[in-house]
């Protein structure tokens, strides 16, 4: 039995599923892969951090974070503040890379990756910051390390974009892609096609926690380019930040051209496309009317959508339907046993 | 350098396609995978046999069948024309088996397979009749003899449907399906949503080389049957015939109720679908009437789409548009290199 121990830096929505999954996956993990794995620290942002070598158990996790709790009960072992130290004392094979994203500078992520990496760890993240503006040190750093970092979840969750390419389509090269990357804009525009003014529709999203405080992340097309820059970079290996993105959100989207559009048989929606040409790619974000003959059009409230073309495949798309916290959790556990099965001896 | 040879059962469109992509990858194949691809062997069904040890040149073989051509004056051993020997002497790594499709039986592309792998070769096929007729025996005879059988093309071409799950969705149980999976009435609907009749879309239809001379096997829903079939043996683990799922083609489908659909919105698809329930599974092809908010609403032409639903992930689909016997071709290229990425030494 290959016993894997795991550093949960992060302990929100999908750091919580990932604890029930691999206890629900226990015995498949065991049976199908002959994998045990331990979660044997945690770190929160305002719940404490735990550090045990002999595993800490899941559900006395959940439980002592319940409300104003922490994990510092848990610990049995010294669990510092400081996230370098954290991660090293941690001694685990992997680290899970789950804190929240920080658009502009990927940070603290890409440090708690380069931690793990240093420290002879696989990085297993969520989060699209590293990927937009340190993929290539951090992948540089992992190979340098005999490590891996994937990031199945940093885009479209738990569904297999990254690792379509990279385990199941060999010797094909990406020449560009469209799709619909970003949730909240897809159901602010939905709920105006209802009848809602902009403003209505943006206090309704917050309110069920699909738009931030600040929706304008959202709302002008940020988090949309950036998901598009993680693509470019890593699918077409050509860098990109989301500020190479020619952005444009749905502010000027109004109503009435949103009823217009109805009224005629469309749907307005927030595209993204990325396309290579002479060696560059040129990315874009902008509202675009979508008739029922295109794949975009059905593509409603949380599911996304990404169309790719290639030189052996002229259209694969890929669609996510009714993610949740429970997909992302997968795609870190995707990424955790994809990274085993490269291990020597796992041919 | 990895080098690789081929012996080809079936020099069709595919086949032709196949020798011109490697022709065309041959670089990227030696920078970026180590390997070089060499064709010793193809059988025709009506253009003769060759077998060179040293290697058939791809652009002789395709010259030498125009018109009534024969390969016969590229070999340089001698080419039975018993297939089982033939591969035998071929003394190739790899069978690549592409003859016609036998959706009765699934010969005589089982026996070929089946020569392959007693002969110590990996059997790669485009060729649905031996995943719904052979599966299991053939994929215990691959593990018996240490090599591989793999079937990418044999559903929606090149589209990753049975590797993106075998290589990049660890620890996933499928439920369950539904999908598009037929070109032939796909095309047929829409020509008479613009009021063909059902006679004239299929004479179209054999004029363009979509539908067969005998078109029942799509309209009767038998090709989509096969399909469901083999998405159910290999992807749910459960053997299953076309006889086995509940099917209705589009016979009874007047352009009376297509019109109707049309002024209405909407539009008759031939569904297919399969759910796990109670360890059996349930499969279904029959027309449905969707609507614009279906994924299912914008598959047209030669589109197919699959929408999976796994214990992981509630909603993963999969698009593929535009395909043609480049894209199939490329399916049994990314076969062969999936393969040689497990062999030992390529962990």
């Amino acid at each position: 039995m290959n016993n894997i121990t795991i550093c949960m830096i992060g302990f929100g929505n999908v750091g919580k599923a990932f604890a029930r999954l691999i206890d629900r996956k226990a015995e498949s993990l065991a049976l199908d892969y002959d994998v045990e794995i331990k979660i044997v620290a945690i770190a929160t942002g305002s719940h404490g951090n735990a550090i045990d070598p002999l595993g800490i158990d899941p559900n006395k996790a959940l439980l002592a974070i319940e409300g104003p709790g922490t994990l510092n009960g848990l610990s049995t072992n010294p669990a510092p503040s400081d996230m370098r130290e954290f991660i090293a004392l941690s001694e685990a094979d992997f680290v899970i890379e789950i804190s929240p994203v920080n658009y502009e500078t990927g940070e603290p992520a890409i440090t708690h990756i380069r931690a793990a990496l240093q420290n002879k760890m696989h990085a297993v993240s969520a989060n699209k910051g590293p990927v937009v503006h340190a993929y290539h040190e951090l992948s540089e750093l992992a190979k340098i390390n005999g490590k891996q970092f994937l990031f199945e979840s940093a885009v479209m969750d738990g569904a297999p974009i990254f690792s379509v390419f990279r385990e199941a389509l060999p010797c094909s090269d990406i020449i560009g892609f469209e799709g619909i990357l970003n949730s909240c804009t897809n159901i602010l525009i939905e709920m105006m096609e209802e009848g809602s003014s902009f403003n209505e529709a943006v206090t309704y999203a917050q309110s069920i926690g699909i738009a931030e405080t600040d929706p304008s992340g959202d709302i002008d097309g940020w988090d949309a380019s950036i998901k598009v820059a993680a693509l470019a970079t890593v699918l077409m290996g050509i860098p990109m930040k989301p500020q190479d993105v020619d952005r444009k959100g749905i502010r000027d989207l109004t109503p009435s051209a949103i009823q217009q559009a109805k009224n005629e048989g469309k749907r307005w929606k927030l595209v993204c496309s990325a396309e290579l040409i002479n060696g560059k790619v040129s990315a874009k974000v902008a509202p675009q009317l979508v008739s029922p003959s295109s794949p975009f059009f059905s593509v409603s409230g949380t599911s996304s959508f990404v169309l790719f073309k290639s030189d052996v495949l002229p259209g694969l798309g890929i669609l996510e339907s009714n993610p949740g916290p429970e997909t992302t959790a997968y795609g870190l556990l995707a990424d955790i046993l994809n990274i085993l099965k490269k291990e020597p001896g796992n041919a």
